[in-house]
């Protein structure tokens, strides 16, 4: 049994220790956010989706534990595999302390944080010297989070990476001006980063409620100086990427050119 | 020209594109915290170490640019290959901005960030419900980092993870309560994280400056409700482990065994 970490989308993002274990699994439950398409061609295993599809709920989290436990105590190698990192958010830690108490061994697979890639995909250190010397990483799923962990960081401070709030960017945005931080703060949307449906835009921190974005395609927010960094490297600010920013990187790159380079 | 991230050590939590560059690789610039054992049998291209090793001063950053400029510019497919993630402290944003002003056409590749995976392998999640609902990534290894990112968050908030920190960790800890964290916060510390020398060590803040450490191995501090997790994954608080933390889950994995579960 392995809880594994499947990065932000692209599949070359994948461990590859996830790889090898997806290879040799018996049975796979993936969330939403997984390129099945990926997934099948590396697998003749089962592959179940258990995440949040676009207008369909989601397995619920007990039913997820039982299959792992059920198909582990059948003897079955089953392979875990979450967006991201399955310690950031997304409840692998839950998943993890089901296993431990139905006495199934397991182990954890790190993946590379969408908090992180997602930033850097569209040219943003979340730190950077002399601009940011750390980032705090909250989701913006619920209020109460929100409410939570924006007031708990000092306005201005630091680099703040939301997760899930593509949704509730207004909120954010209203939030973070309420607790101190400057209307013109510099802001970033990144949406599906490493996937062909990568989408960018940058503006101010007051200018984040009223920016569009594309629908059902997760996102994150960053605030935060480092913003200002995807200028240096690309000379192009308060933009909307209407090329699929990463989509674009990925074929500049096959080609040996391009990905953050003046030309 | 590639700047490429190694995650916290193993060369199976390198990404699939990862291995695919440096096998591709006419030259690769790596840190002192990527496995050259692993790196070398990838790829018969010359491996230089750039990055700080015990006793020996590192090159300096604006020599690594000069070095990354002139390979590619000879029309080298250079990889630099940086420990963690590359946009995570250790400069990796100086070193695409210096590629950009001059020019040279390059792409990022997001790495495993060691500061979630070390916590991870140690059975730590950075967020778990009803205990944190965010995280700060800060480096401990100047005094004036520490006090600016270590004043920026509201004490006992959330779960705090301080980078390069395990020789300052004294001073960490008396930030720590200054500013209000409670001197029983759970705490750990993890050193090698994914590597055969991994070591764990988990208390309370006011113990942390008292707790040994190895010596000459890059260390994470963390620092919030969240470590107690791995005494419910492991069944063992408040101890030093004897036996490598990792390279024993990387045994038990391969035989099948567990890593965090209960027998």
């Amino acid at each position: 049994m392995s809880l594994v970490g499947a990065g932000p989308g692209d599949p070359d993002l994948w461990t590859v220790r996830a790889a090898r274990l997806v290879r040799a699994a018996n049975l796979v439950l993936y969330d939403a956010l997984v390129d099945a398409v990926s997934l099948r061609a590396l697998t003749d295993a089962p592959c179940f989706c258990v995440g949040k599809r676009a207008g369909r709920a989601s397995v619920k989290q007990e039913t997820i534990h039982r299959l792992m436990i059920r198909a582990a105590r059948q003897g079955k190698h089953v392979v875990r595999l979450k967006g991201g990192d399955p310690f950031v958010f997304g409840r692998g830690a839950e998943e993890a302390l089901a296993l431990a108490e139905a006495g199934i061994p397991f182990e954890i697979v790190p993946g590379v944080t969408t908090a992180v890639a997602a930033a850097e995909l569209a040219g943003i250190p979340v730190t950077h010297r002399g601009m940011a010397s750390a980032f705090v990483v909250l989701a913006g799923h619920t209020s109460e989070a929100l409410d939570d962990a924006l007031g708990a960081v000092r306005p201005n401070s630091l680099t703040v990476v939301v997760m899930m709030a593509v949704a509730s960017r207004a909120a954010v945005a209203e939030r973070l001006i309420a607790y101190g931080w400057a209307p013109g703060s510099a802001a970033a949307i990144v949406c599906g980063a490493s996937t062909p449906d990568a989408w960018t835009w940058t503006g101010r921190l007051d200018e984040l409620a009223g920016a569009e974005s594309p629908a059902g395609v997760a996102g994150v927010l960053i605030v935060g100086d480092v913003v200002n960094v995807r200028t240096a490297l690309m000379g192009a600010t308060h933009q909307v990427d209407e090329a699929p920013q990463d989509a674009t990187n990925r074929q500049d790159a096959e080609a040996g050119e391009v990905k953050y380079g003046r030309s």
